[in-house]
């Protein structure tokens, strides 16, 4: 038994490493049980398709972004703390890369992920308005009307698509640069926001995003 | 020969109207030939399958939406002209929502179109950042240093996949909800530059918002 269900683990690692790396839509099961020098019979005995293969992957991502995007909404963070937080975020979706590339794609092959990716994109934004109004409490930032919640929503379809929309215009290489762009393009949006001297963490930022290229 | 460009169109025609209504994906050749009352045969003697027929309607979408983008980047537009700009843009979206519905899936199995989509994202860049640089000239909004670029990107961006990321989570069900939506949210997202008088801005988009649900 224990043998088993190190197969089972070993298969998931070796998919979520090929799907990241390669595209999900270029990667076979067969191309799964080459890497891993075993029997496609093999493969299939413990996954019957990569349909069952992405949704033993989804269980265990939701599971873990589950955790991360419900701390802030049970206990507010400190303002440096957002920060962190997003990093945390944006390391998990890129751990997880290759759902948000072909989220359409994917989608279509495995209807049953649907209303969970859904459930999943309404905590994104519960979570993003936690941290928003953390951030309008402490007075850092000054929302009118509205405002608050339509950037929540707009933070939440960012952390979904903006891989894919950075894939299509200027692709980057390394995951490191997946995270820091993701995070450096969420900052930016609350930085209109921030009250007072604005322009210094536009200018703080712009560094940021600078290190980052380099 | 005249009814033969007759049938490639309604072919076209039927097969935009049936994606957009019911989904790419659940759409096929023989559905169409079906619709339409003729053989798959001679469906097939016009398109040698979905995927032609997708590469054909993306022609048209393609040459429609160039013309639209150009307009700006040629010569500025007065402030108020902008909106219906905005306007426009989303009219020709919905009218082939289908693809941006599917956009990863139909990249998938049409990699023709990716490097073409590629080039259509830089000019909605580029569009977006002519419609900014207008605002900012006649001092309506104000940027810090970055801050113009970094959000033209997010409007190209939220102009390819906002559409996705609304039927997951709320989805609309008229085009005129779906063009309403993208207007409004396109435009709380310069709400934050515009100089002044910021909140009684943001006042009359949510107005506009509200007359919209109604």
């Amino acid at each position: 038994m224990a043998g088993k269900i190190k197969t089972r683990d070993r298969i998931l690692q070796t998919a979520l490493a090929l799907f990241n790396e390669e595209g999900e839509a270029q990667v076979s099961t067969v191309d799964i049980a080459g890497v891993m020098e075993i029997s496609p019979g093999n493969l299939y005995y413990h996954f019957r398709g990569k349909e069952a293969i992405i949704e033993a992957l989804f269980d265990n991502f939701e599971e873990e972004i589950r955790q991360v995007l419900s701390a802030p909404i049970k206990r507010p963070l400190a303002i440096d703390d957002n920060w962190i937080f997003i990093y945390i975020i944006f390391e998990e979706i890129n751990d997880f890369r290759f759902f948000y590339y072909g989220l359409a794609s994917i989608l279509e092959r495995c209807p049953d992920l649907r209303p969970r990716m859904t459930r999943l994109l309404k905590l994104k934004q519960e979570t993003s308005n936690a941290i928003l109004r953390s951030l309008e409490k402490e007075n850092f930032v000054l929302f009118a009307h509205g405002e608050r919640d339509a950037l929540a929503a707009r933070l939440a379809a960012h952390m979904t698509f903006w891989l894919q929309y950075r894939d299509l215009t200027a692709p980057l290489k390394s995951g490191r640069e997946i995270i820091n762009d993701g995070v450096y393009t969420t900052m930016m949006q609350i930085a209109p926001y921030v009250r007072g001297d604005n322009e210094a963490y536009v200018e703080l930022l712009s560094e940021y995003g600078k290190g980052q290229k380099s």
